[in-house]
């Protein structure tokens, strides 16, 4: 009998990197890692340095670094492996991310003249500081009808790659002269591993303009951005793109004495951190809802042709599974909404009941919320902590609670919470099937799943439909890169020679699910019928009072 | 020289009765006695007593002697006042408190036969339970055309006399039966501390449909409520209703010997708390508007006619001050709404915070909440917590929180819930000036004025008029009713003969004001139009999502 063979997924994400061995046969987890970033977000100031204006989010790559150093060798001791046992790395990260970088990778942040300059950090999928860019990039695509706005859902965001890069040229030219290409971090960590640049197709398809088969805007619509952006393709990016499986070279010699791993280990072209997750839910064909739930969440599902779906995140060509398009939708911010509501919104007489009774208070308020039944505490909520990504793709739009009384308790505003994240979900479910496609089932994994059964049975209650769980929760985006790692060997070194296969045998839902139940689903069904005209009200135009409160402070923070 | 005289107030309040001997020469305060309520209200249950259905609100008639019993002896120990140098009573109750009593003025509830028997016992201003039977009477008032709707701003309110009766009625019977009478409580009061039944033409004319002049409705509009209503009034009631600052008798043997004071000292009718406030403030004729700031706030002015303001609580002759129409608004759930927001709204780490500086929570919120600039948190709120009662007159409309983000923290939240109490006064003001009434400056007292400057400042700041303040804030009630003490003794026997000469000589203003700051103003006159929205949207029909969920949480109670 041959000896067991593994795949290898690291996974960066918000506060910490995940690292995984998976085997290759059959998907067990046979070791982890988690290393948190030493830096976390930098949203305050850089290290010793200036402070960050507000809306600001950067990391450092270093941090990056130490979770491949240190995880891989803890997840190989736990899950007592040898590196010659691993066939394939796969590597996903949170996007767009983009680095400012010299032509030998190394990142201007950590040379000594530019550690003090923020522009010349890696920005954060989550740093919202360049909406001004994104908004001139919309009105300057729209005049020009550019197709890639089409892909985008109409609008492109401030989170994604070229809105970052021209607020650099705005804002610190002089960093944006000095760089000699800009990448996204998941692109600079595989350079990083095998010494070679090969980017990501699917993270320039998702993030940056990227059409396959038709390349990068022209020059003239970059120039119309600003004049020295004019040839940015050309001088700070790379021509050809790769697809997601594709190997990227071997792991260096170098990379390869610091992991214990063999040298010129496949190391597969990078991923976007939640797309990597559809495989790893076992969908690799269309009528599957994929959600990966955390701070934020997507939902993504694959069809077979391009669709205009109002207010969809992205639309891409081979964008996850080859051969078909990824339909992408997401709310901003679920687990981030939950998490403030922790720490913002519970008071104190909770924290002391629950310590008396030898209890979290979170799990006191999960327990009391579940108690309640649905229309019982007379409150609504629009979940828009951290704006709106889908339908309405609107960062500006912010959160209401309505129907608050004197008799108005935490464990009832904790629950109307969740309850408007999932019609949040609804909303793009049906936006989904009135654009012609068909969501059969759906499959949920990321960190809320596992900590948050309440949060899945309102889902499944409010949609009408069964919220299947991927059997990796946590590390299913890792399962994902390594997957890709697997098919980056191929079948002959002991991996796959395509995803669907990888797929076949390495991913897996779990028999528990949550089922909606008759009677809750008929109170939602009404319930979603106020959500809906109170996110039109607020989030079409009709009252447009969100923007001029966010105007109004914008102001008062810049008198 | 002569002896210096005093005027007793005892003033009924919601949780505790407060006693207090004022100079009748200058108003000074002489002597003050708190006394807290036993029983406190009963919400959840009767003394050792079945439980109490949601919305109920009742309180213990031996409370209210307990105050006069130990507040009496308190207050002229501190004020070191003989009790011949007390020349007259006044008493100011919280109201509608019906009580259904025997001929004899023995409360039901008393009688061991009816001590488990809610509809027995006397109930608050607060008790909520009579709504359908307030629906009702609006109902077949508005099909009648009958006078009084036009007193009361077009609505009776489930708050007052008949809609607690006639709840008797309904779902008792046979306490209505039993009673002799039904009566207010600060009549009750008098008859006690009098034996003589005189009831006051103020309680009756704010809370019982008595109109100056006219008297009660028809016998006809009694039977169409219910059969057995036909001749409540000649049942259950009583024919004469005397004005403010009538002697009602002198005190009896029995209390005086109680209280210590002389026997036959005069006794005035009782007066409704919050009322008796205006002359106290030093408002005895039109164009000042008096704000009671405590769990709720009552806004008072006089005028020359009856005037048609939208949503008012009241407009009645001769209600305050003799020769004028008190015009009456209110907002129901001020500090209510501020004191739920400490309890269930701020978060665990500011009171660790505030423990760790040595600080109380409350202190270091209004601290952070007043060095916000209007404007900056991006937050607006409707202050209806508990209802709305003035303009819109509905108890089913509940508060709203629009513009919360990640970014959101306690401290702007409740300066959020500050403003739209200002926001909510300044639609008052703006409903009495567009009915012709003017409002030239406004007075404040009540309990709110005095633990809460920033809260003055910012409806100073979004009325755009100076806040005054009056010398006795907390007291200002009881220095009403001692005011009218004074009257009832008249000016022979050491008091004045005119409520505007006890005005004249016994009220007056602080020093200190509240005065609108410029910038601050033209900053809330831009958020004012966005509450105005808001406002009208969820309160005059456009959205009715607020009773749509009230509904829905009385189905789910019921079944």
């Amino acid at each position: 009998m041959s000896r067991e063979k593994f795949a290898l997924g690291i996974d960066f994400g918000t506060e910490s990197g995940r690292v995984a061995l998976f085997s290759v046969k059959d998907g067990r987890l046979a070791g982890l890692a988690t290393v948190p970033y030493p830096h976390g977000v930098l949203t305050v100031s850089l290290p010793g340095g200036p402070k960050l204006a507000p809306d600001w989010a950067l990391q450092h790559p270093r941090d990056y670094l130490k979770v491949i150093e240190d995880g891989v060798a803890q997840a190989r001791k736990v899950a007592k492996v040898q590196g010659c046992d691993v066939v394939g790395i796969g590597v996903d990260f949170t996007s767009s991310t983009p680095l400012p970088v010299l032509r030998d990778g190394m990142p201007l942040c950590l040379l000594r003249s530019h550690s003090k300059i923020p522009h010349a950090w890696p920005k954060l999928w989550k740093h919202h500081a360049a909406q001004p860019e994104a908004n001139l990039i919309n009105a300057v695509a729209r005049q020009r009808g550019e197709d890639f706005l089409r892909a985008y859902g109409g609008r492109y965001s401030s989170e994604w790659f070229f809105s970052k890069v021209l607020e650099v040229l705005h804002d610190a030219p002089e960093v944006y002269e000095l760089a000699d290409k800009f990448i996204e971090g998941g692109d600079w960590i595989v350079w990083q591993l095998t010494g070679q640049e090969r980017r990501s197709a699917s993270l320039a398809g998702f993030k940056a303009m990227w059409l396959k088969g038709r390349g990068f805007p022209s020059s003239d619509f970059f120039r119309a951005l600003h004049p020295r952006l004019e040839h940015v393709v050309e001088e700070k990016l790379a021509r050809t793109y790769y697809a997601m499986g594709t190997p990227a070279d071997g792991l260096s010699a170098t990379w390869a004495s610091k992991t214990g791993l063999k040298p010129g280990t496949p190391v597969a072209v990078a991923n976007p951190d939640g797309h990597v997750a559809v495989p790893a839910c076992g969908a690799t064909k269309p009528g599957t809802l994929v959600m990966v739930m955390g701070t934020s969440v997507a939902h993504m599902t694959l069809g077979t042709e391009p669709k205009s779906v109002e207010g969809m995140c992205g639309s891409v060509e081979d964008g996850i599974i080859p051969g078909f398009w990824t339909h992408e939708a997401g709310q901003s911010g679920v687990g981030d909404m939950l998490a403030w509501f922790f720490l913002h919104g519970v008071p104190h007489r909770w924290r002391d009941e629950a310590r008396k009774a030898g209890a979290d208070f979170i799990a006191v308020l999960q327990r009391r919320a579940a108690s309640l039944r649905p229309g019982q505490a007379g409150l609504m909520a629009l979940d828009w902590w951290n704006g709106n990504r889908s339908v309405l793709v609107d960062a500006d739009l912010a959160g209401v609670l309505v129907g608050v009384t004197l008799a108005t308790r935490a464990d009832e505003i904790y629950r109307a919470l969740l309850e408007a994240a999932a019609f949040g979900t609804r909303t793009i479910v049906e936006a989904f099937e009135a654009a012609g496609i068909t969501i059969g089932d759906i499959v949920t994994c990321g960190g809320l799943p596992e900590k948050n059964p309440l949060l899945l049975q309102i889902f499944a209650d409010v949609t009408g439909r069964e919220i299947k769980l991927a059997e990796h929760l946590r590390t299913c985006s890792a399962l994902g890169a390594a997957m890709h790692g697997a098919v980056a060997a191929g079948k002959a070194a002991g991996g796959y020679d395509t995803i669907y296969e990888a797929a076949r045998h390495m991913a897996r839902v779990q028999k528990r699910s949550y089922k909606p139940r008759r009677e809750a689903h008929e109170t939602y069904d009404r319930l979603f019928k106020e959500y809906q005209t109170l996110h039109d009200y607020f989030g079409r135009g009709a009252n447009d009072v969100m923007k001029r409160l966010k105007a109004m402070q914008r102001e008062r923070r810049a008198a």
